[in-house]
Order: C-alpha cells, then structure tokens, then sequence
C-alpha cells in the first residue's frame, strides 16, 4: 500500500532519536534543554543533513532544515512538531511529525526533485509544556503570541527559568525575540502526529485529517492551611491543606461527566507540602486540564471548578485558581483539510475528517498561516506512556500524504512523482 | 521561678544549631547524613566538650557526650532526643530535649558535681523518618529493635539507602551493629520534648509528666492505573490513578472523627506520577499516619482504612496498602513519672500528667530501660512548622525537672544542691 515514505528509515530515525531520554527503560523523557534535549538536536541536524537539508539552530533552540526552492524569496512551506516529551512518555507523540518532516525531504532528494519555493522542515522545543508550564512554547513564540521577554519569568520545577535554562543550553535569552517569524513569511504548515485516542485503530482506518482542535484551558489550583503535628494535633483543630483540597478534587471529573459534548478534565501534576508523613499539609498545589470541542462548554467547567474549589475553601483554608492558559477551539484551515483528504483518497489511504482532542502546535500555526495536520493510528489509543505505539508502515503511509500534498504545494503542476521509487 | 537551668544559655544553644537547616527563613529541615546535620552534629561536640564531657560519635552517628561517674562501671543515665527535623519544621522538636542533656551537664558543672555514675547526654539521629522512613530509628538501633543489616534497604527519595547515605557521611555501614546497647547497660533514660498540642498552655500548666504514648500506625497505600493522554481519552475510558487515590483519601479523616477516642488520622505524604500536567495519572502513592492512645482503636483504623482503599479500587485501578509501622501503646516508667511529678511540684511548678499524642524516642527506649518523659509547652499548639515555638524560661523550667531529677540518680542521697546559683 505504501508508495512513497520507506518505513524502516522512519523507524530508524525514531528509535534513534528515543535512545536520548532521561529514563531508558522507563519510556522517553526529554526535556526541553536537558542534556537529552541537546543530544537529540545534535542527532536530528545529522539526519537532516544527510537528507540535504541546510540546518540552522533557531534562536530558542529549534532546529530548521531548509530545502532551498527555485526562488529562495518565496515563503517556504513548513513541515515539522515537536521533539520534547512528557515525563516518561512514548517515543512518538512530535518525533512522529519530525520524522515525517524529515522523510518528507529524503524523498524530495530521492526522487530528485527541486521545489519552486523553499521548505523547511522543524523540530521545535516545548510543546508539552512539561517544564516551563503552559506548552505550546515554541509555536507561540514563532507567532509572535508569547513575549520572548517573559522567558525569565517561566520557571521550572527547579526555579530555573527558561530564560536562564536557553543560556545554560548555549542560546542567548536576549536574542530570543529572531525566532519570531513575520506575518506572511510562512506559505503553509502541516503536521503529521499519532492520534493519541483510539478511533482510527477501532474503525480500521489509515489517516485522520483534522478540521478543529478542541478548546482548552489549564488551571493552577493552590490550597493553604497550617502546619502541624500528626500526633498531637485533635482532628477538629485542623486546617489540613489536602483535605481540603481533596474535597475539591472528588467533584472535579464528575462535572466533566455531568457536562457531556465530549468534555474532558484532568489532574495531572499535584504536590503536597511539606510533605512529612507525620506533618500535616499546609500547602497543596494542583493542575486541571480541561478540553471541550465547544468553547463555552470550557468556559463553563473553568467555572464550576472555581466554585467547586471555593466551597473546598473556608474554615482557615484558603483556596486559589490561576487561569494559566486558555485556547479557544482552533479551525484548521478547509482548503488544506480538503486537499490531505483527496491525496489520502488517491493514496488508496482509508481516511476520516477528525476534530483533535489534544493541542498540537497546529493549533498556534493556525492563527498564523494555512495549517493542515495529519492524524496517524495508535495502537490501543495510549500516549504520554511508555507503551504509546503506532506502526511504521502506518506512520509511512500518513507521511506519503503529507509528501503528496508538500509536492503539490511546491512543485508546479504535473511534476509530481507517480512511481512509488524514483529512477536511480 | 527557675531555680537553676539558664534560659539564655538555651536559647544560646537552640539558636545556634538552629543556623544548620536546608531551608533558612523557611524553618528547620535537616535530614538525617545531609551536610546541614554534620555541621549540627560539629556544633552540638563543641558545645558538650564545653560543659565537660568526653563526647564520641557512635556507629550510626548519634553524638554522646559522657559525664564520667565515680564508678565509671555502673550503667549511666542516659539523657537526650533527637537533632534531625520533619522538611520546614521548628527548631525546637529535638533539639530542646538535646538541650536538656547539655544543660544538664552544665549544671552539674557549675554546681562542681560529679555523679556516682556516669551520665551520656545523647543526641540522636532519625527519629522523624522524614529521610528513610519509618522514624525512631537511632532508638530502634540501640535497643536492637531495627537490624542494622537492614539499612541497606532503606531507601530516601532519590534511592540512597540509609547504608549509602552513612558512608558518606563518613561512617562505616559495616560497624553500625557496635551502635547497640546491651540489655541492662542503660540505667533509665529521661527525655524532654515540646509538648507538639496546645493542652499545656491552653491550661496555663508548666510541665507534663507523660504516663504513656499512643499507638500509632503508619501506612503507605499505592493506586496503580494507565498513563494516558488528557486530551483524547474520554472519561469514560480513564483508568486515573488519582481519581482512585482521591475517592479514598476523601474518605479517611472522616474514620477517624467517627471513631473518636482521641482518634488522629493524617495523610501528610503524597506523589502523582509521572506528574505532567496534561498526562492521566498513573500511580499515586500516599502514607497515612493513624494514632490513638487506645490499641484496638489503631487496628480498627488500620482495618478501615484497608477496606475503604479496597473500595477505590477496581476497573483496572490496583490499590495496595502496606504496613510501614505499628507500635503498641508505649507506658512509661510509673517509678521515673512519680519521681519527675514530685520534682515538678518542690520546684514549684504546675504539671499534669499526660498521654501523648506524638512518638518519641521514648516510646522505643521505655522498652530497653526504665525511662521518663518531661513536656514543656507549645505556643498555640503548632509543630512541624516554622512557628513552633516554646518560651525560654518554660524550657529551662522543665529541665530543672530533668536535672533535680538526675541528680537524684545519680547522686548520694543528700547531695543535690538547694540553691539555684552554685557558690562560685
């Protein structure tokens, strides 16, 4: 079924790139400018260049590969995602749409083909948002939406904070503000990533092709009480900061159930301070993930949570939410949906339209130029887990769609390769 | 109303060692091994070298200072507490029962005493567990309780095991069995604490004489469910760790106010792994910390809590509970309470005799050797926490108890001094 992309250089690209992760044997952590992080960029600018591409490290650490076009002043066509991860993770959720950039270029070099305008083929930082909060980081910045100047205000786990984190990885914080790109100066982006849901595996389907990304929003929820000792302590004198803050986290996935229209919540990260067994808490700190295809159905459940967490309050405790990122649902734009649809259709690809449960930097790019994204099959629907797993030939057959649609965007009319090998 | 200890003597020295903690300006944290608690460990030798005593380290490094009696073969009184802290604790837990001992020595040396035999002023190791777990292990050891070929297998939070962490402090994991006592070889053992409740103040009282400690449990529950992505896994497909965590611990302080009778129950310790913000949990492990004066009210609990976890379980989630410590209810010395109580009242002061709520190296040593427990107050109640604080002269008052106490022990009938200032 397979025409175009060779599965077995995409699955030596990705295994390659998954041996650079904080925790072998316990799925793929790279964190954005970790030791990790820079050994991956290091082994991704080596597999550009052996596809041709001209590499460049961008101001804030994402690398760039161009395939330069037959009229180098043209907007390029962006091809790329992300190559952080969340903590042990799987080895496919950005590296996946990485691979696919880069195959996407082998294949041009492959079949000998020089395209009208340049592309340019990302590998970009921070998108899961697992260590300065927030995610999306690098599209944000590329489209002008995130100040470069807030990066000494992002701090880590640590207190280090991404400004001092780019300087310890070689980059300089000040210059940040060159990765931005101007409006107009990108022709396009796709995407290709996993699905990350079980849909396309449960029908028996190749490809997905994403009209929307759902709304979502993240909240920081933090509740204070008093310190004190376990023993010693009668339980009606407390003011027990994970009491509380369990009280509000029992209500919590109920009101996404209550709500309906495919609205999901999550608590992800929690930490209870200080965190002695025979110490009572006084200070508990947790997320909440929210997503909905509808964006009132988000702003709705940001609602209830405030007051769910509010009535956890009182009695000494003191309870606080912090909106920490809110995205409206994001349309993808039609003609470039409908164009990855008609080349999987004369692929002989089995395809479906999709809206996106989770946020891609498709969804920033959006806002900024034509984006299409690619949905691809995995396995058992699981992501951000060790497990998380999608087929090669299946992976390939998603990038021959992309490299369909790139020659389309690029080549002029006709000359587009037929045959699944090129002439040698 | 003091008649001898040095209230700014002890302040001088709570202070001083109080300069020796991980977090300054936010409390008292020093782990047992960690440099904060070998640079307490240098302060505390120089400060008993300077009342007198011959000080050694002994093989798990608890400090012991000896005073040497006129029969240097008689069994001595051992006198002390502990020097390692909860994370962000006061700096009185512990270290103002070592600083009993020392003052103790002092006086015996400013009223030129010298007993018949010898006393150890002793400062302790662990006895919070907030490092290794479990806690009281310094007393666990001397009495033989806790096998010293077990350090190995105490792991702290990053995976250093107690036998590790000791090398590197310096000692020899090998020797540490030279650290136990030998049956007999303790001739009674007294202990000073802050009282950690709010009984002693609230009821303006000087001292309280403790007749026995409570039995207390500690737990450590784990739920295990599937990793996954928060955005494309509905609710109803969820195997959320937390979720499971969450519906049990809302349920547990509630146990103990239905059991009442002095009933605590505290949940102090909890992580989320792998702790992203936009990944479904998929382990939670929690510690519950369960006290109560009476022993079959601890076994109730610790059954409760069984079955309510037991309940949160299932559809794919696993729950495990295990059994990290019991310790049956502790009764003291009756002979070394009366002795204390009526040295309390020809000082002058108020005292009552209590249960209490905490567990002290006492509990483990009243097992070994006939030993005695002196409360001193806690301003508002609070411990575990920066403002743990006990006034100076209330300190000093409850080591005239120790001290007229000690000299009764140790020295000839009639001996003692009368007057509070020796003649110089």
């Amino acid at each position: 079924m397979t025409r175009f992309a060779d599965p077995q250089r995409i699955r030596s690209l990705i295994e390659g790139l998954d041996a650079f992760t904080a925790t072998p044997g316990r799925g793929t952590t790279r964190l954005t400018y970790s030791p990790q992080f820079r050994a991956a960029s290091d082994y991704l600018r080596a597999q550009m260049e052996s596809a041709g591409l001209s590499v460049r490290e961008d101001a804030i650490g994402n690398l760039v590969g161009r395939l330069e076009g037959r009229d180098p002043g043209l907007a390029p066509l962006l091809i790329g995602s992300h190559f952080d991860s969340v903590p042990n993770g799987g080895k496919f959720d950005g590296p996946a749409g990485v691979a696919a950039g880069i195959e996407t270029a082998f294949l041009f070099r492959d079949h000998g083909l020089t395209p009208e305008r340049p592309i340019e083929i990302i590998a970009m930082i921070e998108e899961e948002g697992t260590r300065f909060g927030g995610g999306l980081v690098a599209s944000r910045i590329l489209t002008g939406e995130l100040d470069t100047a807030s990066l000494g205000s992002l701090p880590d786990d640590d207190g280090i904070t991404m400004a001092q984190a780019m300087a310890a990885y070689g980059l300089d914080p000040a210059q940040a503000g060159r990765a931005v790109r101007q409006p107009g100066s990108v022709h396009a982006f796709l995407e290709l990533h996993i699905e990350q849901g079980p849909v396309l595996e449960a029908q028996g389907e190749d490809v997905g092709i994403v009209e929307r990304i759902v709304g979502m929003a993240q909240l920081k929820v933090t509740f204070r009480g008093q310190a004190g000792h376990a023993g010693t302590t009668p339980m009606t004198a407390r003011c027990d900061a994970l009491v509380g803050a369990v009280a509000a986290l029992s209500r919590l996935p109920g009101l996404a159930y209550a709500m309906g229209r495919d609205a999901v919540l999550t608590v992800g990260k929690l930490e209870v301070r200080p965190g002695g067994a025979n110490v009572i808490p006084d200070r508990v700190t947790f997320t909440i993930d929210i997503r909905a295809p509808a964006e009132e159905v988000v702003r709705e459940l940001i609602g209830q949570c405030r007051a769910v967490i509010g009535q956890a309050g009182g009695n000494g405790l003191t309870a606080e939410v912090e909106e920490q990122m809110f995205v409206a649902p994001t349309p993808l734009s039609p003609e470039l949906h409908d164009r990855l649809l008609r080349n999987a259709g004369q692929l002989g690809l089995k395809s479906r339209t999709m809206v996106s449960g989770a946020g891609h930097d498709a969804m920033i790019l959006a806002g900024f130029a034509p984006t299409g994204l690619v949905f691809v099959p995995s396995h058992k629907g699981i992501s951000h887990a060790p497990e998380e797993w999608t087929d090669y030939g299946q992976l390939a057959r998603g990038i021959d769609v992309i490299f369909t649609s790139a020659c389309e965007l690029t080549l002029p009319a006709g000359q587009a390769p037929a045959s699944p090998r090129p002439a040698s």
